[in-house]
């Protein structure tokens, strides 16, 4: 991979335990055009409310992450060590305190440990030439199974610029505005306003489209840094060469959205939501979201249960405008009910086969208007209920 | 249990398949005055949409119920199969149709099996000087474990009334107005207004205070029926035999909601969430429901895990004033958080014996207000996925 001008690292802090690396940075040489979108938990975590207020300027340099630690219900305690934590970065790096961005995952209520983060950054600093993008995909992990990171290279003539991103997901993920961590990297240069715009966007049709088990974290951090080293000329809105970038930008968020999905906790599915025919797209996405959110929807796909039933009491109580008569829903192209009534028992053999698949597709009509979303949602299974049960033991 | 002039029925009709008892009468010998409060959700089934219309008048003599089916997304012959029931109940005792009461319970999406329905009717009505409302709480069963009953007596000098009530729960709970099935029946006289009053704030103390798994379902019925046989002077609004009723009627309403929680599906903890220092009561009931149906918090509960931070977290994206450094939260009498921090590490400890306990109470204060809220639940344990997995097979 080849993104001009950024470094990185990942070394082992020992914050929640030995043995694993869980402090990591992404280091531009230069100042970066940033953006960030954070969660709406009305409870947020420490690195949040510093990052935040930070990222107003439009500027980064550099990302402190850990994990093992959300630093989330810590107080001024947590203020403290999350102020602390980037003072120190950017002493040992050098810049400007107001260019690191901090965020942390992990354990929610239980203090930073600072003697070990005072005695982790120094070596976190000195490992950034020689560490990799993968390797702190790896660093963010909790009880994620895999690390996920999707890269894409736009080219430009002879030259071009690379999009990279890394993502952490598993549990806690309803991102409503925001997701869990994702850091965006781009060596393009691209314009301050449409970068904002168009990464907001990029969010909503992304990691704001997936549900692994309605909750919403209070650590969602999503940045991007844009550094420009790749020396293209300013990429604006309204161009081919904005159209090319937003493009290779979506679909760098909708692939980690999707392996956050993938890999949600326990998760043996991967499953699409169509709601079409909502009388707005609002609509569509409070039905598919119900869809997404339902246990009863969710233990069914996991039992292998063509029970379309529950999926249509999840729409009737999704808030969404309904009338039961006209409703539709396929597996697949298989139609299973049509105007609110099941289309017999032909379709159930052949539903239940396309729900033994490890990926399907649930197209529900509501045959009202125009509205359509689509959502990404994974099963609930017994691994679900042992991850969950026994995370912080 | 004297409650005079009720007479009760359940037999074998074979509705999923044989081997139970799967349809019941619930029948009054004088037309009694009744009210109803049914599901929320924009999908009905056949039954609710029949006994809604029949409820106006505020007469009901006979109510049948059956458990295998819910004749829910049925669509028109669903609705020709309940209006069939209802006829052949009136016809078989020589009622008003219009005095018939509809309810089921069971699988969505199936069309009644109305041969085995006509079938079993006749038999269902031979055996009304047979049989108990223990037998009907019993039919009436699908996941739930142990049946619902409860039974409260009123003196009034040397007379007196007896109000009973039973319920059927389990899954797809998180009534939104009224809850799965329950039937409330006394033999007082009540005045017609005061008992609609009456059940409906009753209801919203109990049956809308509970949550298993966040499904609100298609079938939700609660239904009173007071045939007056008692011969008590009508009782009214504004006395004391009014206040004694309704006391009465409120704890008859409370332990079968709490029963409901008990039984659960798969549950093994029975956890009041109460929420304190509200801005309002219902912002109060916002951050206790966003509690009681967070996944990630009711595995905790299963894994025994003292976990507050996943508690505040709910809290605070449940729409409810939060300012998380006001937040305090205790598990029984354990202070596990003050002022949005953690209480240390002694309180861990007796925190987790707590969540060891069957059953244990979760006290939130937001530090707001003077809105609260308690709300009843139970824990996501491996149990609840084995059975929304298999549920159908």
């Amino acid at each position: 991979m080849d993104i001009k001008g950024f470094q990185f690292s990942a070394v082992e802090a020992a914050i929640k335990k030995p043995g694993r690396r869980d402090l990591a940075l992404i280091y531009s040489e230069v100042p970066a055009t940033a953006c960030a979108v954070f969660t709406t938990n009305a409870v947020k975590a420490a690195p949040v409310i510093l990052s935040r207020e930070r990222i107003v300027s439009g500027i980064a340099q550099v990302l402190i992450v850990n994990s093992g630690n959300a630093n989330a219900c810590t107080g001024e305690q947590g203020m403290i060590a999350a102020t602390e934590t980037a003072r120190l970065v950017a002493e040992g790096l050098g810049i400007a305190e107001e260019t690191v961005q901090v965020a942390s995952t992990g354990v929610i209520g239980v203090q930073m440990p600072m003697d070990r983060l005072r005695a982790g950054i120094p070596g976190a600093i000195d490992a950034l030439t020689t560490g990799t993008l993968a390797d702190v995909s790896e660093a963010i992990m909790t009880t994620d199974t895999f690390p996920k990171m999707e890269v894409k290279q736009v080219n430009i003539g002879t030259s071009g610029y690379t999009i990279a991103g890394i993502a952490k997901g598993a549990g806690m993920i309803m991102p409503n505005m925001a997701t869990m961590l994702s850091f965006i990297i781009t060596d393009a240069t691209v314009d301050a306003p449409f970068l904002n715009l168009i990464f907001k966007q990029a969010i909503n049709t992304s990691f704001n489209m997936i549900s692994v088990d309605g909750d919403t974290s209070t650590n969602d951090t999503c940045l991007i840094m844009a550094n420009g080293m790749a020396g293209n000329p300013v990429i604006t809105a309204g161009t081919p060469e904005g159209a090319a970038f937003e493009q290779a930008l979506n679909d760098v968020l909708l692939s980690l959205a999707k392996q956050i999905v993938l890999d949600g906790e326990g998760a043996t599915k991967f499953v699409e939501i169509r709601v079409t025919g909502a009388t707005t797209a609002v609509d569509a996405k409070r039905a598919a979201m119900a869809i997404a959110n339902s246990s009863l929807v969710k233990t069914a796909f996991f039992g292998q249960d063509a029970n379309w039933g529950r999926i249509f009491a999840a729409v009737g109580y999704s808030g969404a405008v309904v009338d039961q008569t006209r409703l539709s829903l396929s597996f697949n192209d298989v139609i299973m009910a049509q105007q609110g009534v099941f289309a017999g028992h032909d379709a159930e053999a052949r539903g239940t086969e396309v729900l033994k698949e490890n990926q399907f597709t649930v197209t529900v009509d509501l045959g009202m208007g125009s509205g359509t979303a689509t959502v990404f949602t994974s099963d609930l299974s017994h691994e679900y209920v042992t991850i969950n049960a026994d995370y912080r033991t």
